[in-house]
């Protein structure tokens, strides 16, 4: 069937859909979702004169009329040459043979080599469609995968995008989640790569949390680079704290998630060739990953998050990179503060003075910047931890911080009161006295997710007190920080009604 | 978040998607895919004021700009106060409880029917996503259904849908599918129908195969119809052979199958609920379910299709319906002709001419007709057949076909030869002579479907000799009618290819 291009001045942003009159549809035998094998018989070039797409039908009238084939931005982008009147000549298509393998794992069958490289390079075409997708990440959670096919699914997707190269040893540091207040990047960093290691830090945005570590970063520098800066801040600082999706890392993984998240769908299959193949595209050599244990996190138990553990580390050690887990503590948030620019400012705030804590945030951060310092060969087993308190509190770590500020553009002089939050804001005080039992996280989230995190990066909370802390009736306990007044009500909100985060027990004492 | 409606000229036909500029979308932190929650201010109809969408992202501003909230024509027609300019509230929503439902049978686990039916109506209101249905679908192809379940969603379905009352005692017949030519239906129902029993036959049209009954009744007579009409045509003919789609029964099956078909995925614990739900909805109390056996059809061996049948059987009867199932031969295609108007033309041949046969047509239709008739206390049991045959030879089944063929607004003097085919024609001849072991269903579907089949009516192919026929060097064997120069080559190209459907063996005589 030959057909007239018709522009469609719409960017979907993850299809390669086309459009067709239900006509030439039903003409054709086709429906929508099914694909269609398209030649430009006016092309030269190889690769415009051929593709697969994937058919979206207008009912309608409205778009497309009988005899166009309508094509969205996206196509037009990538093939340059096409125009609108362009004769395409338009047939069904077979599936893709990736397409025979996702129903293999639907089957409850191994993936070979092969099989996982072809689904991989099938997604970053566009030839499997999100419902493929949606297909084969419900077998995968429910049939899993074993060790081998998690090893070629992370290399696949490692050689679906750019690979970096920063020498022979790159250190990284990466934590599955789960915990609030979770800025240790923002210190480890800096110690490690004040030891003399290179450690550069690509990290996510906040997905279901009030920060990332890039929203954290973002308010001291910018964290946005292109693979050539990139390499340029690298070589010249040996670290870096960016946000990696400007990179074109491991798109095929970028695109699973991209539907793995409105499925909530996480499976293990999936997510430790996730980790692992950005690691891989950077370069990494040696990394440490944190693995918070306990309710809200990913591992509600240590054994949980143990067999996670070797299973990863098994599967880093067959691409190559050594890597070490640690198992911490996530009943209660790392540090004082939640949400992008106060977790900036207590990062930043430790840097600049050891002796004003948080105690859980040293702790942590040195914990496993002392991995890292011992995997590199700085300091001996079971003496990392101590070199990381040194380095940090002798202010080097600091220096280089200011250096990787520097070279990501940002002002190496900022102070932490020149971070600027609210301006709205509402403080919470005991209402008796106690002892504090247990602090409910999910609560800590959602009333900072109340106040605009992570958007908002002058928004957020501070808890004042912790698991184990004594109060007294009218202390301080809980702050809350926005830039509308409207979010400001609406976390008020959520404190009185849930009683707020903080869970007094124990010798309670009543005023008479 | 407050935006400012722009209509998009645009039908999906199959989703609530709205879109959002990326600017906004990040703002409310969220991404495409993700559920909001819409609050229509100004108007006063609550199923208006209130709904749930989809996201989708304008990542290129050419679609709608920050502020805006670009609206599809398909929720313009449902909610026709909504207009350009209007001020639509919009915030991130929760994902329906149907959605917890569906990752707790990506589990495992058994869904009650109060979560069956949750599935349903968010599958209709479109609060279910393509990618939710997806998992859905998988899941249950992987974890299956219990009968229970199997029973809840058959009720789920037909009640998401209109729902027929044709009277107390309301027959039917239905094919699992698989084998070409099956043009039993154009035969049955005025059998059975001229005996007296009530049978509204309401098919598909060929998905995969070249010509479902719907296609090949529309060569006689108009098939798509509305509820009213349907009514109309069944008092008066105690009868019909129409097309199921333009009926608003069981839109919830509808929509499952339109996700099912491109995943190439129809597990039974969604498959016996779809056939089982249409005739629930069409008031249907009695049913012979025809199950075709053998390579090409859903069911390999006998034993698949025994299984199948006994679950069928007890989920029809949980229903209220009684079911009798019919394992038939599969291994050729019954009589001789595939193709809407070549099965029509054979079927109408055989209505009026009991003698012409061809017999696999005859002895496979009065087998099923001969069931209903049992069923119906028309025939005593092991009787059915004779009477059906008697019906059939006596020309009172062909008088009905008429009648039929009249209320649905065709013309009831229709002649086999008033059924133009071609004009393009390209015969085959034995190169050999011999005798056929065998006859490959799945070359006769590629060729037909080649040839144009079901899109163009005029289009087929004929098959003269079948399995255990002796044949002579010379003998016309095959017949390819085309409405297309083109297409008709691209037949004969994949019969020389393959070298026909028609396997010869055995006895075979070379010439000297």
């Amino acid at each position: 069937m030959k057909l007239k291009v018709k522009t469609i001045n719409f960017e979907t942003g993850n299809t390669k859909d086309v459009v067709l009159n239900i006509k030439d549809a039903q003409k054709l035998g086709q429906k929508a979702g099914d694909r269609i094998y398209i030649k430009n018989l006016e092309s030269k070039n190889i690769e415009e004169k051929y593709w697969i797409a994937i058919l979206q039908v207008d009912y309608s009238n409205s778009l497309v009329e009988p005899g166009e084939i309508g094509i969205f931005l996206d196509i037009i982008k990538e093939k340059t040459a096409l125009q609108n009147d362009m004769i395409l000549s338009v047939k069904p298509a077979d599936p893709p043979d990736s397409f025979k393998f996702i129903q293999k794992k639907i089957k409850g069958n191994k993936l070979t080599t092969e099989e996982i490289n072809s689904i991989i390079s099938d997604t970053v075409s566009g030839s499997l469609s999100r419902i493929d997708l949606a297909a084969f990440i419900t077998a995968v959670y429910i049939n899993g995968m074993d060790n081998e096919e998690m090893t070629s699914l992370t290399y696949a997707e490692a050689r679906s995008g750019e690979i970096f190269n920063f020498g022979p040893d790159v250190y990284d540091k990466h934590s599955t989640g789960g915990v609030p207040g979770n800025k240790v990047s923002l210190i480890i960093v800096p110690i490690v790569a004040a030891a003399g290691l290179t450690i550069p830090k690509s990290s996510t945005r906040a997905i279901t949390s009030p920060s990332g570590t890039a929203d954290s970063m973002e308010v001291l520098a910018p964290v946005s680079f292109e693979a050539e800066k990139l390499k340029d801040i690298v070589s010249k600082e040996n670290a870096c704290i960016i946000w990696g999706g400007a990179l074109n890392t491991s798109p095929a993984d970028n695109i699973l998630i991209e539907i793995e998240r409105p499925l909530r769908m996480d499976p293990m299959g999936l997510m430790i060739p996730s980790i692992i193949t950005k690691k891989l595209s950077l370069g990494v050599k040696k990394l440490v990953l944190d693995i918070p244990v306990g309710d809200g996190t990913k591992f509600i138990t240590p054994d949980n998050g143990k067999q996670f553990a070797y299973i990863f580390k098994e599967i880093a050690k067959n691409v190559g990179i050594q890597a070490e887990c640690a198992l911490t503590l996530a009943h209660q948030p790392i540090g004082h503060a939640i949400g992008p620019g106060l977790e900036a400012k207590e990062a930043l705030t430790l840097l600049m003075d050891y002796s004003v804590g948080p105690n859980s945030l040293i702790e942590k951060a040195t914990d496993l910047a002392g991995i890292l310092l011992e995997m590199g060969g700085k300091a001996q087993k079971g003496m990392g931890q101590n070199l990381a308190k040194e380095i940090l509190r002798s202010g080097k770590a600091f220096e280089k911080m200011k250096k990787i500020i520097r070279v990501q553009g940002g002002n190496p002089e900022i102070k932490p009161e020149d971070i600027i939050l609210g301006p709205h804001v509402k403080e919470f005080f005991a209402a008796k006295s106690g002892h504090i039992t247990g602090v409910n996280n999910a609560i800590i989230n959602q009333i900072a997710k109340a106040t605009g995190c992570p958007h908002s990066k002058k928004s957020g909370v501070e808890i004042f007190k912790k698991q184990g802390a004594r109060i007294k009736e009218g202390d301080l306990i809980f702050k809350v920080y926005s830039e509308s007044q409207n979010k400001l009500k609406k976390a008020e909100k959520i404190y009185n009604s849930t009683g707020g985060p903080i869970i007094l027990g124990g010798m309670m004492i009543e005023r008479i």
